[in-house]
Protein backbone atom coordinates (compact mmCIF):
# COMPACT_ATOMS: atom_id res chain seq x y z
CA UNK A 1 0.00 0.00 0.00
CA UNK A 2 1.55 3.73 -0.42
CA UNK A 3 2.64 5.04 2.36
CA UNK A 4 2.34 8.47 1.20
CA UNK A 5 -0.80 9.57 2.67
CA UNK A 6 1.29 8.62 5.84
CA UNK A 7 3.90 10.43 5.22
CA UNK A 8 1.59 13.67 4.38
CA UNK A 9 0.88 13.38 8.58
CA UNK A 10 3.04 15.34 10.38
CA UNK A 11 4.03 13.45 13.67
CA UNK A 12 4.83 15.66 16.41
CA UNK A 13 7.97 14.54 18.66
CA UNK A 14 6.96 11.70 19.70
CA UNK A 15 5.67 10.46 16.74
CA UNK A 16 2.19 10.83 17.39
CA UNK A 17 -0.97 13.27 15.97
CA UNK A 18 -3.92 14.16 18.06
CA UNK A 19 -7.13 12.00 17.39
CA UNK A 20 -11.10 13.67 17.53
CA UNK A 21 -13.27 10.57 17.33
CA UNK A 22 -17.06 12.17 16.36
CA UNK A 23 -20.22 9.76 16.13
CA UNK A 24 -21.56 10.36 12.31
CA UNK A 25 -24.42 10.33 12.83
CA UNK A 26 -25.29 13.07 15.35
CA UNK A 27 -22.03 14.54 15.25
CA UNK A 28 -21.38 14.13 19.09
CA UNK A 29 -17.80 14.73 20.03
CA UNK A 30 -16.84 11.36 21.52
CA UNK A 31 -13.32 11.54 22.87
CA UNK A 32 -9.75 12.50 21.92
CA UNK A 33 -6.89 10.07 21.52
CA UNK A 34 -3.82 9.93 19.84
CA UNK A 35 -2.11 8.03 17.25
CA UNK A 36 0.94 6.66 15.83
CA UNK A 37 1.57 5.79 12.34
CA UNK A 38 0.86 2.39 13.13
CA UNK A 39 -2.03 3.24 14.40
CA UNK A 40 -3.56 5.10 11.91
CA UNK A 41 -2.53 2.48 9.38
CA UNK A 42 -4.28 -0.24 11.43
CA UNK A 43 -7.47 2.43 11.60
CA UNK A 44 -7.50 3.03 7.78
CA UNK A 45 -6.95 -0.87 7.32
CA UNK A 46 -9.38 -2.01 9.76
CA UNK A 47 -11.62 0.64 9.44
CA UNK A 48 -12.19 0.65 13.62
CA UNK A 49 -10.37 2.89 15.36
CA UNK A 50 -7.01 2.15 16.95
CA UNK A 51 -4.95 4.60 18.74
CA UNK A 52 -2.17 4.75 20.86
CA UNK A 53 -2.26 4.78 24.41
CA UNK A 54 0.37 7.48 25.62
CA UNK A 55 0.04 5.46 29.19
CA UNK A 56 0.42 2.46 28.32
CA UNK A 57 3.04 2.99 25.53
CA UNK A 58 1.47 0.49 22.61
CA UNK A 59 -1.21 -0.11 20.40
CA UNK A 60 -4.79 0.55 21.86
CA UNK A 61 -7.91 -1.36 19.46
CA UNK A 62 -10.79 0.52 20.91
CA UNK A 63 -13.15 -2.04 22.52
CA UNK A 64 -10.81 -4.53 23.16
CA UNK A 65 -11.35 -4.76 26.99
CA UNK A 66 -15.01 -2.80 26.75
CA UNK A 67 -16.76 -4.08 23.67
CA UNK A 68 -16.85 -0.49 22.82
CA UNK A 69 -15.37 -0.77 19.69
CA UNK A 70 -15.48 1.98 17.08
CA UNK A 71 -16.39 1.79 13.29
CA UNK A 72 -14.49 4.46 11.37
CA UNK A 73 -16.48 5.85 8.25
CA UNK A 74 -13.86 8.70 7.49
CA UNK A 75 -10.88 9.58 8.03
CA UNK A 76 -10.38 13.19 7.86
CA UNK A 77 -7.12 15.71 7.90
CA UNK A 78 -6.60 19.45 9.04
CA UNK A 79 -5.00 22.20 7.02
CA UNK A 80 -2.17 21.84 8.86
CA UNK A 81 -1.66 18.16 8.31
CA UNK A 82 -1.38 17.68 12.61
CA UNK A 83 -5.02 16.68 13.53
CA UNK A 84 -6.92 13.66 12.75
CA UNK A 85 -10.62 13.42 12.75
CA UNK A 86 -12.45 10.42 12.52
CA UNK A 87 -16.26 10.08 11.54
CA UNK A 88 -16.97 6.46 14.05
CA UNK A 89 -20.36 4.73 14.79
CA UNK A 90 -19.48 3.68 18.73
CA UNK A 91 -20.70 0.09 18.95
CA UNK A 92 -21.51 -2.52 21.79
CA UNK A 93 -24.45 -0.21 23.70
CA UNK A 94 -27.19 2.28 22.28
CA UNK A 95 -26.72 4.69 22.83
CA UNK A 96 -23.02 4.37 22.52
CA UNK A 97 -20.73 4.66 24.88
CA UNK A 98 -17.03 5.87 24.38
CA UNK A 99 -16.32 6.87 27.41
CA UNK A 100 -14.70 4.77 30.66
CA UNK A 101 -16.74 6.50 33.21
CA UNK A 102 -19.48 4.71 31.35
CA UNK A 103 -21.13 7.96 29.37
CA UNK A 104 -21.44 8.64 25.93
CA UNK A 105 -19.08 11.28 25.77
CA UNK A 106 -15.69 12.17 27.37
CA UNK A 107 -17.00 15.45 27.62
CA UNK A 108 -19.70 15.44 30.03
CA UNK A 109 -18.32 18.22 32.30
CA UNK A 110 -19.43 21.84 31.60
CA UNK A 111 -18.10 25.14 33.00
CA UNK A 112 -21.08 26.64 34.48
CA UNK A 113 -20.52 30.12 36.92
CA UNK A 114 -16.77 29.38 38.08
CA UNK A 115 -17.30 24.92 38.30
CA UNK A 116 -16.71 22.23 36.16
CA UNK A 117 -20.90 20.37 36.36
CA UNK A 118 -20.93 16.41 34.79
CA UNK A 119 -24.07 17.58 33.03
CA UNK A 120 -24.41 14.10 30.83
CA UNK A 121 -25.72 10.64 32.49
CA UNK A 122 -23.49 7.71 33.25
CA UNK A 123 -25.63 4.73 31.45
CA UNK A 124 -23.52 1.40 32.62
CA UNK A 125 -21.63 1.01 35.47
CA UNK A 126 -17.84 0.98 34.49
CA UNK A 127 -17.03 -1.99 37.00
CA UNK A 128 -19.79 -3.84 34.39
CA UNK A 129 -17.61 -2.47 31.73
CA UNK A 130 -14.25 -3.36 32.86
CA UNK A 131 -14.02 -6.49 34.57
CA UNK B 1 -13.12 35.08 40.08
CA UNK B 2 -12.73 31.58 41.88
CA UNK B 3 -9.61 29.74 39.66
CA UNK B 4 -10.40 26.06 41.21
CA UNK B 5 -12.03 25.66 37.85
CA UNK B 6 -8.67 26.47 35.58
CA UNK B 7 -6.73 24.63 38.53
CA UNK B 8 -8.60 21.80 37.59
CA UNK B 9 -7.09 21.47 34.28
CA UNK B 10 -4.30 19.00 33.85
CA UNK B 11 -2.00 21.02 31.92
CA UNK B 12 0.42 19.97 29.69
CA UNK B 13 4.72 20.85 30.03
CA UNK B 14 3.85 23.65 28.12
CA UNK B 15 1.05 24.84 30.61
CA UNK B 16 -1.30 24.26 27.32
CA UNK B 17 -4.12 22.02 26.70
CA UNK B 18 -5.65 20.87 23.33
CA UNK B 19 -9.09 22.38 22.42
CA UNK B 20 -11.52 21.30 19.88
CA UNK B 21 -14.24 23.98 18.63
CA UNK B 22 -17.56 22.29 17.35
CA UNK B 23 -20.32 24.51 15.57
CA UNK B 24 -23.08 24.30 18.22
CA UNK B 25 -25.93 24.26 15.71
CA UNK B 26 -24.84 21.45 13.18
CA UNK B 27 -22.20 19.68 15.26
CA UNK B 28 -19.38 19.96 12.79
CA UNK B 29 -15.69 20.32 14.44
CA UNK B 30 -14.37 23.16 12.68
CA UNK B 31 -10.84 23.49 14.15
CA UNK B 32 -8.13 22.54 16.79
CA UNK B 33 -5.98 24.91 18.29
CA UNK B 34 -4.98 25.13 22.01
CA UNK B 35 -5.17 27.09 25.30
CA UNK B 36 -3.17 28.43 28.28
CA UNK B 37 -4.39 29.20 31.49
CA UNK B 38 -5.08 33.14 30.65
CA UNK B 39 -6.74 31.89 27.02
CA UNK B 40 -8.73 30.05 28.67
CA UNK B 41 -9.92 32.54 31.43
CA UNK B 42 -10.28 35.15 28.59
CA UNK B 43 -12.92 32.60 26.74
CA UNK B 44 -15.04 31.88 29.65
CA UNK B 45 -15.13 35.50 30.58
CA UNK B 46 -15.51 36.81 26.95
CA UNK B 47 -17.81 34.41 25.60
CA UNK B 48 -15.81 34.30 22.66
CA UNK B 49 -12.99 31.96 21.39
CA UNK B 50 -9.45 32.77 22.89
CA UNK B 51 -6.74 30.45 21.85
CA UNK B 52 -2.61 30.34 22.60
CA UNK B 53 -1.12 30.59 19.25
CA UNK B 54 2.07 27.99 19.34
CA UNK B 55 4.10 29.77 16.32
CA UNK B 56 3.14 33.68 17.54
CA UNK B 57 3.73 32.50 21.15
CA UNK B 58 0.68 35.06 22.35
CA UNK B 59 -2.89 35.14 23.01
CA UNK B 60 -5.06 34.49 20.02
CA UNK B 61 -8.34 35.93 19.67
CA UNK B 62 -9.57 34.11 17.05
CA UNK B 63 -11.05 36.51 14.65
CA UNK B 64 -8.88 39.10 15.12
CA UNK B 65 -7.83 39.73 11.63
CA UNK B 66 -10.16 37.94 9.68
CA UNK B 67 -13.27 38.45 11.43
CA UNK B 68 -14.47 35.10 12.00
CA UNK B 69 -15.08 35.33 15.52
CA UNK B 70 -16.50 32.37 17.12
CA UNK B 71 -19.17 33.07 20.25
CA UNK B 72 -19.02 30.45 22.97
CA UNK B 73 -21.91 29.18 24.22
CA UNK B 74 -20.51 26.17 26.01
CA UNK B 75 -17.32 24.79 27.49
CA UNK B 76 -16.71 21.26 28.14
CA UNK B 77 -13.90 18.88 29.98
CA UNK B 78 -12.95 15.95 29.15
CA UNK B 79 -12.77 12.67 31.63
CA UNK B 80 -9.29 13.27 32.01
CA UNK B 81 -9.60 17.36 32.59
CA UNK B 82 -7.17 17.43 29.95
CA UNK B 83 -9.02 18.58 26.91
CA UNK B 84 -10.89 21.07 26.42
CA UNK B 85 -14.32 21.15 23.73
CA UNK B 86 -16.20 24.48 22.97
CA UNK B 87 -19.58 24.92 21.21
CA UNK B 88 -19.49 27.93 19.10
CA UNK B 89 -20.88 29.86 16.68
CA UNK B 90 -18.68 30.88 14.04
CA UNK B 91 -19.29 34.57 13.07
CA UNK B 92 -18.21 36.84 9.75
CA UNK B 93 -19.82 34.60 7.36
CA UNK B 94 -22.77 32.57 6.19
CA UNK B 95 -21.80 29.93 6.36
CA UNK B 96 -19.45 29.85 8.95
CA UNK B 97 -15.50 30.03 8.24
CA UNK B 98 -13.50 28.22 11.08
CA UNK B 99 -10.42 27.57 8.70
CA UNK B 100 -7.51 30.29 7.37
CA UNK B 101 -8.08 28.93 3.49
CA UNK B 102 -11.44 29.75 3.24
CA UNK B 103 -13.14 26.62 4.11
CA UNK B 104 -16.03 25.84 6.62
CA UNK B 105 -13.96 23.46 8.94
CA UNK B 106 -10.32 22.74 8.88
CA UNK B 107 -11.12 19.19 8.27
CA UNK B 108 -11.79 19.25 4.91
CA UNK B 109 -8.94 16.51 3.42
CA UNK B 110 -10.94 13.15 3.28
CA UNK B 111 -8.95 9.70 3.38
CA UNK B 112 -9.46 8.00 -0.10
CA UNK B 113 -7.79 5.10 -1.43
CA UNK B 114 -4.86 5.75 0.21
CA UNK B 115 -4.79 9.96 -0.71
CA UNK B 116 -5.81 12.86 1.03
CA UNK B 117 -8.18 14.39 -0.88
CA UNK B 118 -10.25 18.09 -0.34
CA UNK B 119 -13.54 17.33 -0.04
CA UNK B 120 -15.26 20.50 1.12
CA UNK B 121 -15.24 23.96 -0.90
CA UNK B 122 -13.14 26.96 -0.22
CA UNK B 123 -16.04 29.48 0.68
CA UNK B 124 -13.89 32.68 0.21
CA UNK B 125 -10.36 33.25 -1.19
CA UNK B 126 -7.88 33.50 1.97
CA UNK B 127 -6.56 36.71 -0.25
CA UNK B 128 -9.16 38.64 0.81
CA UNK B 129 -9.77 37.29 4.31
CA UNK B 130 -6.14 38.36 5.57
CA UNK B 131 -5.18 41.78 4.11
Amino acid sequence: MNADWLDAVKWDAQGLVPVIAQEAATGDVLMFAWMNREALQKTAELGRAVYFSRSRNKLWFKGEESGHVQTVHDIRLDCDNDVVLLKVTQLGHEPGIACHTGRHSCFFQSHQNGQWVPVDPVLKDPQSIYK
